[in-house]
């Protein structure tokens, strides 16, 4: 499984490259002031990462134009500027994470955190820069020639704005954040689970459901997609802990070992390791059901296959 | 000017508790998970404040309904949503902009702030979860009956989150914080202009338009308000300089004084109290002019008034 399918190899190299130019586009280096605002907001956005969430979007609008017979390449460019908007949120809530108040990290992607290189301040502005531009993005483009754009961009930001706020990803990091300072000792296994599902489950599954509302998916395609995104965040979640666990810092670009080290409880620590990766399957394999029931195809399978068995 | 006009002061009480029974059915005290970020939330929304941007959206959606004979009532309640989005937007400013790593301010609306009473890593979730809850709001309510509404709220969004963001109010607080940095040298004249237009301005402009918006304003109307709610946001802040050298702390509910002992530089510490004053009264005066120029009433107007007189 850490072997990536020839055709899936293919699809991530141009498909990341579309949303390196589209974030370029979206997020330029040059024409915005305040410049050190937007050039705090590029440095951590631009600074690599897998890009998970925009692929998400971007697979799950070609997959549900592919089930319907609609044009694919029109869909792939309706659910771009979603594609980008999730990644300009998932990168704000990394700069305030490692900020001293929250998980205290100086290394990120390979390099200095935010508010190491720009000092707090301005990190916690560069963040918050980030996540507003993620809904402006998302209301201005793509600029509405069809009627029907405006309502999924409308239902789109609701979807977002739901899985990123205080019910979700921001929820699930203040958990965390009274969990690490009880020591770990808050969370349970049920726990563990909630908190997870809403600080990197909402996110992820809201990437897939973005996708696919802005390529115009039907009901049954978005319960599908929905479906698929929740347990695929589940499983990345599992995965990222038992990385936290295995892996060495070069290999993640950030601080291996630290959620052990800090007396967070990971799904290795509850259940040991080799059942973390089954459990890691099951999800896999309950996202992939959701998918064929549908009969919604693409790189949407891969894809959750490749998160399964990434390598950091 | 201190004197509220009498019909002013009744629509000001009413219209101030509907946004506080629209403030407790939006961000409810019980029923949402995890109740920590929820209960942080509210510490900072519910504690009062003057809700100058709600008043304004709801304000300038009576007056372009009023100035073309549509339901005034209806143009109220498409606006509410959008007026509490905007206090929460302003809200959120006010935590973030209070952290230890920004202008490091202990008391707030007469209350501890909210890192003083929930800790610095709460306090920053606080307030993105305020900011992203702003964006469900605006693309969740009203409900679309009326098929013009879905476009109507992704125009708003638009316009919000453009004016809160990184060219807007998180721009002006990145330069205000720079200055602060460099002993207040960094800004002239203009560059105190500048910073207070997006810090302050934007965003009071933004909720001016976002109330017209949401209420079907017409291009000459939205023109008229945007012009307004430029002048009112120049005044407000050539006031609350005023305010912030002359007031106590009492009377504010904030520190008092902070600016000028920062050594920032403030209006009345570049042009004089007296020079000041002149300079908020021609604002307002343009402000009333571009409302009078389109025909637009209501309580627009008087707000305007209100605003400039304030003490506090």
């Amino acid at each position: 499984m850490t072997v990536i399918a020839a055709d899936l190899s293919a699809w991530l190299d141009t498909r990341r490259r579309d949303v390196e130019d589209a974030l370029e586009r979206y997020v330029p280096a040059t024409g915005r002031e305040p410049g050190l605002v937007w050039e705090a907001m590029r440095y951590s956005l631009m600074a690599g990462g897998k890009r998970l969430r925009p692929l998400l979007a971007i697979a799950a609008a070609e997959g549900v134009a592919e089930r319907d017979a609609r044009d694919i390449d029109a869909a792939r460019q309706a659910a771009m500027p979603a594609a980008c908007a999730l990644e300009l949120i998932h990168t704000y809530s990394l700069v305030h994470d490692d900020l001293p108040a929250m998980d205290d990290d100086v290394l990120r992607r390979g390099r200095p955190t935010a508010h190491v290189v720009y000092g707090e301040g301005l990190a916690i502005l560069a963040g918050d820069a980030l996540l507003t531009e993620a809904f402006a993005l998302l209301a201005r483009e793509p600029s509405a020639a069809n009627p029907a754009m405006a309502e999924r961009k409308v239902a789109t930001i609701a979807i977002v704005a739901e899985a990123a706020g205080a019910t979700g990803m921001v929820g699930g990091q203040a958990i965390d954040l009274r969990a690490a300072v009880s020591g770990g000792h808050a969370l349970d296994a049920d726990g563990l689970r909630d908190m997870h599902a809403r600080k990197t489950g909402a996110l992820i599954r809201a990437s897939a459901l973005a996708g696919a509302v802005m390529a115009g998916a039907s009901a049954d395609a978005m319960q599908a997609v929905g479906a698929f995104g929740g347990q695929l965040g589940l499983a990345f979640q599992i995965v990222d802990d038992i990385l936290d666990v295995e892996g060495a810092s070069a290999d993640l670009g950030k601080t291996a070992g630290k959620d052990a080290a800090a007396g967070k409880p990971t799904y290795p620590s509850l259940y040991g390791l080799e059942a973390s990766r089954a459990l890691a399957q099951e999800c896999a394999g309950r996202a992939l059901e959701a998918l064929r029931s549908a009969g919604i195809t693409g790189q949407l399978p891969a894809l959750a296959q490749w998160v399964v068995g990434r390598r950091n």
